[in-house]
């Protein structure tokens, strides 16, 4: 805006006054503040929706697994995003951001030598730390019930601190992929699918938990134990995700921040309800009730595949790309279980598959041209940007994947990756963390 | 801003230097965005808050009800939000804001052909499918335990995409009862009282629920299974308020609307604490213990009560008004418990009650000038704008509860309106959802 | 920035024209606005999170207690802040920022007289209300399972109305610990650990709760009845002092502003993480399990040690103030058991022993120049400030102490702290407030 001023009254000097200064307009467009306030202020605030991102998934995954292992997957969730926390100032956000070559940053460690762009450094980094926390945070869904909780955080050092911020440096940090001109906004990609197919990773090399399927093969319901919790997760994501896409516009000020803010706000909240509506639809007619679960991970479906084209489609698109991930999520659920996968919370639907799915619906439905003064967002267009987008998304699950089944397996054979048959069936709580979760309650633990 | 620094501009030139150029100038202030990023950062925000509120009110409605019927009224709430995002979208905003009579509006639907205010067009809109959001799942706390869940979803169609709209139109759209002065600054008869009084017509349609009134007429308590929970719900309203309230100022830039937010903050944090206080001591007094129930509804009505007057009274008048609002809950509650209709959450006497207390309460204590740069927002002042004041909440009653008794009626007639007495005693989650709340705890569903 | 900009334009005017006005542009600036919007905004929404953390200390108070005390716990944490909204408009305002001496302030009561700085006053009380309110309502943890709820209400009303004030007046008010040079900036002496010391006093006034220590001197454990709920709150709390550090800063326009809210935020996250490592740490060293209370209560001490020095300390000193406080939790704890003093959810540890820790490493890590802006934070630095901030934490902790020793004392004698033995063992919601916090489950409650 300053910048806008102090041109105006060049302007006017010059052609009111015939008293042209132009070197000295120069010179105090140059010391006018980089640093814009405006855009601080949305950029933390929004950093702290996502942060409460934190308990959103936390709920989800404590809600729909049972009541034994409840206090282990909180413990999870927390640890995972205080390793994240600390492992991201240290060498994440220099692996990611730094400057380096296109496949990883080297510079910035502990954030030193950084400098303020139009945000401090601080703001960057928190804005980034709390994404690197969510990619986190959704591989414990997905490995819930089973899995030894100091191999869990080892397996999260390497997931915050080198896997996520490799994949963040090709493209957010400038790397190879964002030189091809893939386009993820906020992270359906980077984010969400780079934590949905890392648990999925996980979910294969542990096995199903015991009981999942019969002896006949056929799958059985280990239900969720508290899905008043689970639901107020998910209402706690959708709140969270106004921060986390809005957010990544990583900017407030000025008419064209503001309209872009507000139309990514738009779509997120109408791929969300669309999800939500799809899934429920889906599974009325497929099942014959409607599914309060499925209505839930819709919901999340929605708001992930949004995710990466929030800001490049209308809201008409948005609804569409919505309710097809709430189908998405539906069939992933049935997929998984004919596989014999078990996730307990169906975060490998929600997040991988339809991370995928909003990074191919950019090449699909975004636009070059909304009006949103975003600088040329989209490359080719058409049918090149969707080879672009599907090869980005397909290489980065890939070299995930990759990665972490390296990872999960030596973590295995050093100290072992799922806990005993009878802890399992006890129940992680008592084993891994001396406490139950609801001590005054009568529990059913047999099961 | 940037309109008043080229003013300053227009005003530094043409006086200091004899050299006007009036033309000039105006060609720039009229090239000058209208769009202010404050205002529309501020909007967002808030209605992120409102969105928030969702949560709040699924979990009063499902922790004030039995752990049988949680996870239906779950889904009622999370299913009436998405349709009213959809709904609103593609029909409602347009019914409630744009160009028409002054009874409906007929353009912007789909918000085609509508432009950007000070705030973007997307911003606006958010703003108000959030509020037709919180109109539409007041409904379901007082049908609660008893609703098929279809007719449910019907019925929120009508409400989310024809009657709050419409509503609102008369109001915040232009219509009749805004030009005859009616002030309703965010929305207690507009907003709350719609969905109270809609919920009313139902519990009147739908009956009581089984066992609610013994043989001998004398009520029977049916408790709330998860009073945490609840009072989770309703600390997340109160927080959520603060988008409620402050956000209907629709801008933050400034120095008048500065105050105008921050006034009208604590006005708003004054009536709900003055509504806990005083339902606290009336219960305490009249029934010898002080009921947290009755608080949590205490801090509710006070919220309600002044969702009206925040703007226009001091934060002397909005404890008293909340002060009030609190006893107006617990004689409510008393009062349908008399009449033998069948409230579950007591939704009836917060939202319905003291919407219309609130609405009332700004003919009494509404101010003209508080110094808050508001333009003229109350007419006549005194008897005349109190005579306005009751017959806009009166009629806006009258129409919501008359239009939905032709709704649920015809609905009841089509698919039935409650379910089976088979299924209410066993409870809406495994004959609606096919699924429980808490699968693991031991509950107790005989009753 | 209009002052800026109206001063460039008098540089403009004055050296390119060579047609000086200044005294009309002194006349100018005089007349801009002294209410920054952008600051007003930042601030509001900083004491909406501030007012979240109050759910947060309910949910952790409640979920790590028990069951049948539950509802109890709510009143207390729902009354407490209710009361302090009220108490602190009528007096306690007045009494921590009105004129009056370096003890206490005198004027400004119900607000009246008080003008605007550079934000509203409506903003300022908001702001300082919601701090109120937090120390208040630590205090009900301490006291948690065997406190009189009346009783607990008057000793609230000292609390909220007069002692807290007063702290608040030798410190933010201006009083005599601020001109020595005490430094607390966003109050881990004056909100935490009064709250903490307060809660110590009543327990020990109050005795330990039945059956906590058994006939052989050994304590026993009392489990917490709900830890998702604890874990929730811990995550409300985490995500509230996004507004309680960074508020703190009560400005976020200009550069400055904005490089220290996003610094203290960074630090404000990494002490979280490093407390709950360290504790985590701790206990699995100590204990052999890492315990999810201890990471919980880790991540709170941290947060608290943070408080007073997160404008002036860098991230690396906020990992070590924050991985100390998670050390000393884990010790308060055990220390605590040891003299047989009963904190039902840690709060003394948590809030008194590491808010006076936070407090004194000030003395040992705090900066004078970090580049933030702030003018000349910390007066001698080094040993001289050190023994400034000990003396400073434990001044205010034996006032708060005194005080309510005789608060308690004299509650005690008039109308009882304790509840009765039967009452205690049957569980307070019952005797207190006639009703239960879980009516559908099976709870135990006989221990």
């Amino acid at each position: 805006m300053i910048k806008r001023v102090t041109a105006s009254l060049t302007t006017l000097v010059g052609l009111g006054m015939l008293c042209a200064l132009p070197a000295w307009a120069e010179e105090a467009a140059k010391e006018a503040p980089k640093i814009s306030d405006i855009d601080t202020m949305w950029v933390l605030l929004a950093a702290y929706l996502v942060f409460f991102m934190q308990p959103g998934f936390a709920m989800v995954e404590a809600g729909l697994t049972r009541a034994k292992n409840a206090a282990n997957i909180l413990a999870k969730n927390f640890m995972d995003f205080a390793l994240a926390s600390i492992l991201y100032f240290i060498v994440g956000y220099a692996f990611m951001f730094g400057e380096g070559n296109s496949f990883i940053g080297m510079t910035g460690f502990g954030l030193s030598g950084l400098s303020n762009g139009t945000l401090p450094i601080w703001a960057s980094w928190m804005f980034q730390a709390v994404f690197c926390g969510t990619a986190a945070t959704i591989v414990s869904g997905v490995m819930a019930e089973r899995t030894k909780f100091p191999s869990y955080l080892v397996a999260t050092v390497f997931v915050t601190g080198i896997i996520y911020p490799i994949i963040g440096h090709w493209t957010w940090g400038g790397g190879w992929l964002s030189s091809m001109g893939f386009f993820d906004f906020a992270g359906s990609t980077i984010v969400h699918s780079t934590g949905g197919w890392i648990g999925l990773v996980g979910a294969l090399i542990l096995g199903p938990r015991i009981g999942r399927y019969g002896p006949d093969g056929k799958s059985r319901v280990l239900a969720g134990h508290n899905i008043p919790l689970a639901a107020l997760g998910v209402f706690i994501l959708w709140f969270g995700w106004f921060g986390f896409n809005p957010g990544s516009q990583l900017a407030a000020s000025g008419t064209d921040n503001a309209i872009a803010i507000a139309l990514i706000t738009v779509n997120t909240n109408l791929a969300a309800a669309a999800g939500a509506i799809g899934a429920m639809a889906l599974t009325w007619v497929t099942f014959g009730k409607p599914d309060l679960t499925m209505m839930m991970n819709g919901a999340l479906a929605g708001l992930v595949a949004i995710t990466a084209p929030c800001a490049v489609v209308s809201p008409w698109a948005s609804m569409v790309i919505g309710l097809i991930g709430g189908g998405i999520v539906v069939l992933g659920v049935s997929l998984l279980d004919k596989l014999h996968i078990d996730d307990p919370v169906g975060a490998v639907p929600v997040h991988a598959f339809n991370g995928m799915w909003g990074t191919i619906a950019v090449g699909i439905w975004g636009q070059k041209a909304l009006g949103l003064g975003n600088d040329g967002l989209l490359h080719g267009g058409g049918f090149t940007q969707l080879g672009i987008q599907i090869m980005g998304t397909v290489v980065c699950a890939a070299f995930a994947m990759a990665c972490m089944f390296v990872v999960f397996l030596a973590v295995k054979a050093v100290m072992g990756l799922r806990v005993s048959k009878e802890e399992e069936i006890r129940g992680l709580d008592i084993e891994e963390h001396g406490m139950e979760a609801y001590s005054d309650f009568q529990i059913f633990t047999t099961k």
